[in-house]
């Protein structure tokens, strides 16, 4: 086995280690984690930001930003009065657990029912590493193309849920929601598939209902 | 310093002496490299199938098209006559030299004017990897956001030109294409910035004009 592969399998194992113990601090508290990850510009922040707007009065967030070098997301996200964290990966493409362990301490978790981990936009590197997570979001971009599924098989494979954003934009880029969304479904058959648009707000009643509806689950017993 | 950066440096010690044996390969044919880099879906693939209409006549191309997994982008440019060669990346976020030293003999490079590389689609992990391109082509869609500049301003600053791709959709995301360009042009002053849509052809004619004067400097030994 050539080096770099035996090293990555390492950090491999050392990066489950540490999202095991992400994992039990989330569980002691009762808060649902959500890994958000697409590509750039796919619309992560602006689907968190309807999403607070709706569910904010039910349900207290706090986020941890992942990004490579600024804090422009957090200071997004912080506008709406959640409580967020920046991590900056200074060049690495996506988060590790051994980064959520540092930032758990950094945000005031009391009361929070539901953890949102804004990952690295990266269609490619996120997927290999858990950061202690319950639930996997992947989101494409109507934008970015229909090929993307196939292209990046494996971050929408191994989801708990695919959505497709933009959708206000899909007449304009010749992208066909409903074909995606039969796609994303036979490539992860487990995983439900929602259609949005931050803009106009379609959709985001039915995100909403989903993300709920997983927050019940766990404090019902029934969830991850 | 800790172990994986040490390991860093030597992958990246070995990536360029890699590099060096692309460059003279392609200098001892006189062929211009050209590596395409961006996020998926901003349109890399598109950009080349308008670049071969407008200058298939009067330039030989061939293209390396690098991919995680499938070879569509390969099969599309196929479709328009142009030597292509597909490299998986089987799962890594970059290109590198090594792979375009194995890519290399597997194209007849008899005539051809100007190697395509097109990369990963990623914003972060083929910055670091030179491979032995003469010039950087970095892209963003219009449809990524504005803030995409500031979050991954590597590649956009050791490019050598800078190209906004999707103007047509413009309007319809609040892009201020003006406002993107002066910033790119802040960020990397010797880069020259490009708007363009392959859609409706807009800004086509002066890209391809920055491309065949690139060729024709080469040519005549003034080139990089």
């Amino acid at each position: 086995m050539p080096v770099d592969v035996l090293i990555m399998k390492a950090v491999n194992a050392e990066n489950t280690a540490r999202a095991v113990e992400v994992r039990a601090q989330l569980d002691a508290r009762r808060i649902l984690g959500l890994n958000f990850m697409s590509s750039p510009g796919s619309g992560k922040t602006s689907l968190l930001e309807a999403t607070f707007e709706r569910l904010g009065g039910r349900l207290r967030f706090a986020v941890v930003e992942g990004d490579v070098y600024t804090a422009l997301d957090a200071e997004r996200i912080a506008r709406h009065g959640v409580a967020a964290v920046q991590i900056n990966t200074e060049g690495s493409c996506h988060m590790t657990a051994h980064m959520l362990l540092e930032a758990l301490p950094r945000l005031n978790l009391d009361g929070v029912d539901v953890l949102v981990i804004e990952n690295i936009g990266n269609l490619i590197c996120p997927a290999g590493f858990s950061l202690g997570e319950h639930q996997k979001v992947a989101l494409l971009s109507t934008a970015e193309g229909a090929d993307k599924v196939d292209k990046y098989p494996r971050l929408f494979a191994e989801s708990h849920v695919n959505v497709i954003t933009k959708t206000d934009l899909a007449p304009h880029v010749d992208f066909d929601v409903a074909a995606v969304a039969a796609r994303l479904r036979q490539l992860n058959p487990a995983a439900p598939v929602l259609a949005v648009s931050a803009k106009t707000g379609a959709g985001i009643d039915e995100w909403c209902d989903w993300l709920a509806a997983q927050r019940q689950a766990q404090l019902s017993g029934a969830g991850a």
